[in-house]
């Protein structure tokens, strides 16, 4: 398995520990760095402020290099060129990756049903377009051929038909135990839709293989199995993950991007981007999407970096154009009919349903994922992937709108009927007798509206409750398309019984939309990146205020149930240490009841800068488990000087111990500009100011809390240090701020996976 | 004049100063506090984490006292929602404003030219339509009279030609001389676009009255004025100005707003994405302007309320319907031919010509801006606005492309010719004998389309150098539609030429379109707003790749040449105290190089925690001008306490003396819990730790300069101090790092306006 890049071997790094030191690093800035310091551990989270400063760093010694010579001035210009040259890479390698899982995702769902004897290789729309005959109706074309006819010669009859109900289930249980044992056996990050992942990684959390090679591979191919399948799961998410993946692996071709954490996230932000892009086909829902959802840190930089990749990812998918109509948008919507003021009142309605479904959505997924994780249950995934899978197939068959992919269902759905519609849902009594041609609205429903109606209903119930149990098996899955399509139904449902009434009828498609906008909302909470996605998608720039009232509203309603969307829902489920820039800090607490040490402990553990032994050093190093140590001018006075971080104090002292000599168990450490003055007998001393942060961030124990969890947020701290009148006082860890906030919140404070 | 909400009479500020004391605070924050302590005066920065960190106090106190009665809980509930209810008010006041101003400037353009005998209050359009004979063209129409016909009878021959060009200069001077009087007389803030000024005060600044209630009537009359006069302006940046005020203005409705600086801007951010969102009937991309080009802070929730607020005044706009179309977008083209691969080449070199043009159009601007502002020129504004106005009108009335108003001409170059089209421009020749019906490009050009290349290459000549002098001359003046104008007839004029060589002809309109992005992306360095902005206006999805390649090769071609965009250019002409949060700091000074006192300064101005007299403090604040004083425990440990503000030491010194007892110079002033221990025949004491900011925000002498721009930028500080080892050094204020940043770039560090 690839491991995330800041694990590369020793000798990768070329930091040497105190970027922010000032001048004193210029000099010692190009000597060979100890292997391994300023990098991180597995699950730790990065210290923003470190990795930018060190980004400026490099920056300057290139820019200032590039005066020396034409070589120097050429690698300055394609450094900073290779921001853009990376988006680029990112938005083809992604547009290419989506137009891959489109056409096999599609070819594979159709082998559930039958088989082209052109040429295997053909889905059933290619299969009847290489048919010389015209074809009137889809299913009927010669050389496609569903199973029972391949093995019984005919179609027709009882026989037949379970015979097909029986390959139908066959594949879906073949795909999603593959999808299921490739994702155990190769690379276990791959499952679930990872956008709670991506968004803890990018706040600054370390995950490593979770955005690598094999992660990538396996994602891909099992998606593909899993849509295939016919669960009900998306594949929106999914492909953000994979963006994000080929966002971090070509980081690996740009030294900037690889060494730097901070850079790479910001990479990271504009390929996931590019992943709701191309999902979609729309790359400005995709930027904003990103801005709105998934991004910690986002710069305008990024933002145009963003746009540019996820217009890229776009474009690559048009071209390769795997739905064959050479659009950007997946659901093109024809009607631009305009909408009535008094129609807000059922789009509002629409919002309430939403925000109600979301909120109950969130509950009963978290509850049944919460019960997964505690029970016996999560001991067998391939098991609860056959069930799933095989409930969902035996299901799913009968009706025909769930037999269909999802995809193909919304689009059937968006359509607004023309007269010359042959699908069921349009089948109103046409008497053009009696109306003129321009008259649709005011025909009557036919038989066959009906029909769809309750079999649109069944397939409503059957989508909600199969969703619940899906997302968060150990398959990739995705929420936006199951989430989207759920509502449909229900609006369809409500559009036909008034239009039925012989009222004035309404562009039912419209309906179609808000409803899934409301619902998207709902189990989201995304209100702006949304509407955006929703009109990019249609291409209905006409229907903002409708979408955006259902939006809002569904967001309103869903957040009086419960606050938290349904990733936010995941990642505290999983534990990660997510630090929310939402929700606003709104308890009266102080630094000083949150930081360590509390009131009864012992005091906090110092290193002085002048006085101390290597073994001195060694033993706090051993005896305590923190990740770095205040560096105090004296223990009488508590004056703090810097920070020194646990993993480069290790590595600092052990690389001494082997390569310098005469540095013993009593050597004195120092962390001062000159040598403190010791008797001529004593050891030769290690002077490892160079590994000393100088300039750490320090707030008064008076500060409240609000305003150290707006400092964390803002400049992406790991620690932050606490005085009082100007005397080290304590310590405030990332780590003790999550545990606050879980703790005010009344959950359990030590849920959190940290480090 | 109305002033700044913040120089509210005394007795309106609940403010009590030591919002972030802590607990400490919680008893006497119900308290009544002293008039005028906790506001700022005119043309100082706001100090973002105070402010927040009151309303949160606020918040608070509204939460845990909606427990106690009903009354509290329906107060709870509505001061949740008051921040809805004024976006919504926001939006309808904006949305109405921009209608009537539209509606007014379109009149008062067609009164130049003529009268409508049914009813002078008619403007030419609605003329003929009131007008009951069927009219084939626009301008025969019996009841609309132009003013040689209206005077001599007729409209035939030279002298009638003459007097019709001499009321239209007559009524051009008469508008903006009345325009130039108005903003002279009444609000001398309602000059120019507006824009740099409110992104300084998004940043924090105060500048009181620029948001006032005068500014929103005088600069509404006059933008009409401005815009009627034909002057080469657009409504764009003022209508920004406009909706910010209306923003301002509401706020006074809402306890919430008025007194915190810090949500006003939050409010302020959504009224200019209001603004945008009126100005091109764009809500999406008036929200990414407001997030790109003019706000600071810019959270999550005022994204969402931008939007509402956006959302609302376009619907309010569209209810008003001022365009007599019922859409949404101003422009609408109804072309939606694909296009190729290969004219992204053209597309790109458009976005070349725009970055070029930009760059010159920032430089001539700015180099007779600062003209204007330092020679004799700056002083007689009323005379070059006569001289601009008649040389613009005396040039523009001959031309039919000039005469016309800026957006008429936009919409007829926006245009896709059919074969109906009676406009110049598409006058190809009509052979319907020859060439099949839907063969539209092969035609040649007849005459008319040359006559009018011609013209409009003479347009583009003339609007570019008025536009130049234009914009910056005290009126109301917006640059969107000039600079967007600008472009369109290049790219139509090498359109033109290639359509005629007989190659296949491309959609011109796309080319205008495109052009114009380029041209505005040079400009005002803006990328993904105005790529939304521009297809919003033009409801052309399928082209954000053309777009998006033009605006992004213009932004990269303009950044070459200089860094600046034009706002950010006039905010450096003004020397606002602006700090960008675009570009990066990249120089490698450290803290301690930026502070006062400088090395060889005397030392620091402080005041001792319990030591001081009221004599020796009030002394102090004669002494110096400073705008706040560290409290440290004494002068010889130099170990911070606290950060006092001058003017809250004033204001609170004044008081004790007048109100308290036995307050005399000699009295002891302490910032400590407990009173000091004093000889009792001492006067009494004056306690003054309510005052005293007990988490002043502290960083090493050792931090890097770029980090410390960082926490500026991302926390919205005020000030920091400056510490070496525990010991209080010195002190940076947000003027301390605009003059470095300055002093690095060698301008002139005393050029910022700041106190």
């Amino acid at each position: 398995m690839l491991s995330f890049p800041s694990s590369s071997p020793p000798g990768f790094s070329s930091y040497n520990g105190g970027g922010m030191n000032g001048t004193s690093t210029m000099m010692d800035f190009l000597e060979e760095p100890l292997p391994g310091v300023g990098t991180y551990e597995d699950f730790n989270t990065i210290d923003w402020v470190r990795e930018k400063s060190r980004d400026r760093d490099r920056h300057r010694e290139i820019t200032s290099r590039s005066k020396e010579s034409t070589w120097a001035l050429i690698h300055s210009v394609s450094d900073a060129f290779s921001g853009w040259l990376l988006m680029l890479l990112i938005g083809l390698l992604a547009g290419s990756l989506a137009g891959l899982i489109d056409i096999s995702a599609h070819w594979m769902t159709d082998l559930k049903e039958g088989v082209c004897l052109a040429g295997f290789w053909f889905n059933h729309e290619h299969c009847c377009w290489k048919s010389n005959t015209t074809f009137t109706d889809r299913d009927k074309c010669p050389e496609w051929k569903s199973w029972s006819q391949l093995i019984l010669g005919h179609g027709e009859g009882a026989f037949a038909y379970i015979l097909n109900y029986f390959m139908y289930v066959v594949w879906a249980l073949l795909f999603s135990l593959l999808a299921v044992l490739l994702v155990k056996g190769f690379a276990p990050y791959a499952c679930g839709s990872g956008i709670p992942e991506i968004k803890t990684i990018l706040s600054g959390f370390i995950i490593r293989g979770y955005l690598g090679k094999w992660t990538l591979i396996i994602k891909t191919i099992t998606l593909v199995l899993a849509v295939s399948s016919g669960l009900s799961l998306g594949k929106e998410g999914p492909l953000v993950h994979v963006a994000c993946c080929c966002g971090n692996i070509l980081c690996h071709l740009f030294t900037k991007y690889r060494k730097n954490e901070a850079k790479r996230r910001e990479v990271l932000s504009a390929a996931a981007a590019a992943g709701v892009s191309v999902a979609f086909g729309a790359p400005i829902g995709g930027v904003l999407f990103s801005l709105e959802e998934v991004s910690y840190y986002f710069p305008l930089k990024t933002l145009w970096r963003s746009f540019f990749a996820a217009l890229v990812a776009a474009f690559t998918l048009r071209s390769i154009n795997p739905f064959g109509n050479s659009r950007l948008v997946l659901f093109y919507v024809e009607f631009h009919m305009p909408w009535h003021l008094l129609e807000l009142v059922p789009f509002i309605l629409l919002g309430i349903f939403g925000g109600l479904w979301g909120a109950f959505f969130i509950r009963s997924n978290i509850a049944w994922c919460r019960r997964r994780k505690t029970t016996k249950l999560g001991k067998y995934p391939v098991l609860e992937v056959f069930v799933v899978t095989a409930i969902t197939a035996l299901l799913a068959f009968p009706n025909e709108y769930t037999r269909m992919s999802t995809s193909e269902l919304i689009s059937e759905l968006f359509n607004d009927c023309g007269i010359l519609d042959s699908s069921k849902l349009c089948e109103y009594v046409n008497d053009f007798n009696s109306t003129k041609g321009d008259d649709l609205p005011d025909r009557a429903a036919g038989p066959g509206v009906y029909t769809a109606m309750w079999q649109l209903a069944l397939a409503l119930i059957m989508k909600v409750f199969i969703t619940i149990f899906t997302f968060g098996m150990k398959v990739p899955s995705g929420l936006f398309i199951p989430s989207m399509l759920a509502y449909y139904h229900h609006d369809w449902a409500i559009f036909s019984g008034w239009c039925s009434q012989g009222a004035d009828c309404i562009t039912p498609g419209l309906y179609a939309m808000v409803g899934a906008a409301a619902c998207l909302g709902g189990v989201t909470r995304m209100t702006v990146s949304l509407v955006v996605i929703m009109f990019e998608l249609t291409g209905g720039l006409e229907y903002i205020v409708p979408l955006m009232a259902a939006a809002m509203t569904s967001k309103w309603v869903a957040d009086a149930i419960g606050r938290e969307g349904i990733y936010d829902a995941h990642i505290r489920l999983n534990g990660y240490p997510f630090l929310e820039a939402k929700e606003e800090f709104s308890h009266k607490t102080l630094a000083m009841d949150v930081m360590r040490p509390r009131r009864n402990d012992p005091p906090l553990t110092v290193i002085t800068q002048d006085s101390m032994t290597v073994e001195d050093v060694e033993s706090i190093i051993n005896e305590t488990t923190y990740s770095g140590y205040p560096v105090v001018v004296s223990r009488e006075s508590q004056r703090l000087v810097g920070f020194v971080l646990r993993r480069d104090l290790i590595i600092s002292i052990e690389n001494a111990r082997k390569k310098q000599d005469g540095i013993v168990s009593t050597s004195v450490i120092y962390f001062t500009d000159h040598s403190p003055p010791l008797p001529p007998s004593s050891p030769s001393m290690l002077k490892l100011r160079s590994i000393l942060d100088l300039s750490p961030f320090t707030v008064t124990d008076q500060t409240p809390m609000e305003i150290v969890v707006d400092i964390f947020r803002k400049l992406g701290l790991r620690q932050c240090l606490v005085t009082h009148n100007g005397k080290l006082l304590g310590i405030i860890t990332k780590k003790d701020v999550l545990k606050h906030i879980a703790q005010l919140a009344n959950q359990d404070p030590d849920s959190i996976l940290f480090n």
